[in-house]
């Protein structure tokens, strides 16, 4: 199916159905709309659209499916697998206008948001009224809750309290068509029909377009304690994740971070409070939550029971609000302090948790054998290693032709240690090519079967997800 | 698309890949085969098939797809919505023999089953490790992990834990071709492709057949405690469930049944040591757990705090495990009591949990419209209602044509208070009359489209669910 560019008479229709503000076509904005924080990547839409209504979704979709122009919905474009890049051009669908949480339903634990609201900002309204959205991913202060629903986001609370797609209930989407649906019910268990709301969570934009989501909440905790583990070995490091689960604890995050990982962020930060022994390879950042302090110390206690058995430096117990903060703060910035040191592509692997040890060890000895270097965090409790590969010296030419077999190689491993080659930052542009990894043609078929009865043009984010 | 009924050449072939104990034509067995625990209705199937393995299922569908012949994939066949009745004969591929807990992963907190694996069995086999798989229908002792699979099962503890869908992380399924596929990864957060693990559960049998499933566990709770509360108004105690959790409690059981529901539960199960006083309208059955009793006394005594403001009789605090077991031994028996009494039909409608007053209130006043009794129980933290309609003295004429008018105004209502048509028993045959009231004929399509991706001759389960 080929799509068209842009032209004169589109820009026309779209400037007669929204605001002139919500209609751009300028470079500067085309330029702002052509990326998202993946590697260097970047393609210019023809013209950037911000709807501020349902009806101008529809309205748009219809349009462009009777056209045939591609559609690329955005959101605060902070992914990391290239969803929101508008690589055929056409219409950069921005959600920003979407920022509305419309209802506090505090009486049935659920709340009804735009999907242009900021995680971290629904977050903060909903814990003064004592309320628990949990996933939350480390740009939780700028990333959308509808890019979240599109990748199925996980962040660090996931190990205890579940990925996005737990807490999506229903969902108002736009249709290729034009058509608008709610695709559940807001209710805890539905058993009727085929799920439509979990087959959208995690669709990166390719089945249809998110304008509500009703989300389900939980009381939030009001206690919790973390500590920061430095290891002397990064593989016991993970080897220690999977012991404190079987201990019977289930943390609320247990997250994993090389000796770089750590270093690069304190730098990037300024931060010279936390100083890194030379001897120490790894850290576990690990927090336990819930609402009666007497039994979290009793977890604690247990948790370094487990760690006992490890070589580990002296444990920093954080002392108070202000410290969990600085600590997660740091966590948090690793991500981006990583990424400013060189060159880099990101992988997301994820595996069975008692599988960790072995991920570690295959992504260094593939860097040895093609030259690489590499950081690796994540969230380790789930099993979830971000990797991120640095260019450093490596020549042009190795990085732009041996690179991706070398990630093959990697990927395979992690299918043959049972996980698969994203855990929540999605497939998207430039994990597409490694689809065949995880599965065979037949499951590849019926994927390109399902978008086909959503998106029979294929206007929807084209080419993302599925060759 | 017509399917054809099994002939001798079918039963031949049949015969020729199967064992012959797991061919069986003989009117006894298609009568065993022909019903589930839906009602009265009963369709015999042309033939029933055991298979033994996946290449089994596998050259079974290969064969039916090409010869369009119906399957109707069956497990215990406890099921109330009718998935696993032949409507269309042909074959009631019975999976009676994938009867293997294959691997219990104590290390992941994962277990690999067979579809046939009786959900109780399960749950003790795991509970000897300190493992947890918390979803169990009130049929936990006879239904099998394939049929709750398929119907997205909750039961008692999902108002805590979930319901199944959360627990699955991956299945291996034969296609309408015969082709064997794996949906996911064994991993806890998964952002690859389009959710086809979520596509399969709950889709009742009609895309593919669920040859193993990959399930996560949890730690065992090794405390709970569990009290019995009489109110006597039922609208009260409906009341009371959403003030609970609003009390920032989650309980890990929250029941209700009306007066009538535990009366002849008693009275089955010939249990004469709970009275019921004459003024009790309803109870509710609530149990907290977790791993600190000091912590579940705190809860049950804030739980007593909210009840103070309702109008209940003395309270009955479970004193020990043989108390606990007859308390929700009376709980599992209501559905089977209930439906002793009388011609039936059972309703499982869904509501956000405050809105479970509104519902009652609907139901009853109904009842009053169009004249029948009705008993109501279920799992009211999750908003989960089962509406036994009793036929009693109802004219046979009545209950044939004016009853299906009264389940559409309830449904309509139901939707209306944001709820749905079914919780956790499946649309199945009895339901999909009424699938036009949560969907418009664009949510529909959608759901046809998936059908005809998955199974395009439709052999599968046909004229299930969908229209």
């Amino acid at each position: 199916m080929s799509l068209r560019a842009i032209e004169e008479k589109d820009i026309q229709y779209f400037q007669s159905i929204l605001e002139s503000k919500n209609v751009l076509v300028d470079q500067e904005n085309l330029e702002k709309y052509s990326h998202d924080e993946t590697e260097d990547i970047s393609v210019l839409p023809g013209i950037v659209l911000k709807p501020e209504t349902t009806k101008n979704v529809s309205d748009i979709l219809k349009y462009c499916n009777q056209e045939k122009i591609a559609v690329t919905p955005s959101g605060a474009r902070t992914g990391l697998s290239g969803g929101a890049i508008p690589i055929k051009g056409g219409v950069n669908l921005s959600m920003e206008r979407f920022d509305q949480i419309l209802e506090i339903d505090e009486k049935n634990y659920q709340v009804t948001v735009e999907p242009g609201v900021i995680v971290e900002v629904l977050q903060d309204t909903l814990k003064e009224k004592g309320l628990f959205y949990p996933p939350d991913p480390a740009s939780k202060g700028s990333c959308f809750i509808g890019g979240n629903l599109s990748e199925n986001s996980g962040g660090p609370k996931a190990v205890k309290y579940g990925v996005t797609n737990e807490y999506v209930l229903n969902l108002e989407v736009v249709l290729a068509d034009g058509s608008i649906i709610w695709t559940g019910a807001n209710v805890l268990k539905n058993a009727t029909g085929y799920n439509l709301t979990q087959l959208v969570v995690g669709s990166e934009g390719t089945l249809c377009v998110i304008t509500k989501a009703v989300l389900k909440l939980i009381p939030h905790p009001t206690q919790d304690l973390l500590i920061l583990v430095p290891f002397r070995d990064s593989v016991q490091a993970c080897e220690a994740v999977a012991k404190i689960f079987n201990a019977g604890i289930t943390p609320s995050g247990m997250e994993f971070m090389e000796r770089d990982a750590i270093v690069y962020a304190l730098e990037f930060m300024g931060d010279s409070t936390l100083s890194i022994p030379d001897d120490i390879q790894a850290h576990l950042l690990i927090e336990v939550d819930g609402n009666n302090k007497e039994v979290l110390f009793q977890e604690i206690e247990k948790i370094m029971e487990v760690l006992e058995a490890f070589d580990t430096d002296e444990i920093l117990f954080a002392e108070d609000q202000s410290q969990k903060d600085q600590l997660w703060s740091i966590r948090r910035k690793v991500g981006e302090a990583v990424k400013a040191q060189s060159i880099y592509k990101e992988e997301d692997t994820v595996v069975p948790r008692y599988e960790l040890p072995k991920l570690l060890q295959t992504v260094k000895s593939i860097g040895k054998e093609y030259g690489f270097d590499s950081v690796c965090y994540g969230h380790a409790g789930d099993g979830n290693l971000h990797i991120n590969i640095l260019k450093g010296e490596m020549s042009d030419q190795k990085w732009n032709q041996e690179l991706s077999l070398a990630i093959r190689k990697l990927f395979e491993k992690v299918i043959a240690l049972g996980g698969t080659i994203s855990g929540e930052h999605g497939i998207g542009l430039v994990q597409k090519e490694y689809m065949d990894i995880p599965f065979g043609q037949v499951e590849l078929d019926l994927m390109k079967g399902i978008k086909k009865v959503f998106d029979p043009n294929g206007i929807l984010n084209p080419d993302k997800v599925l060759k």
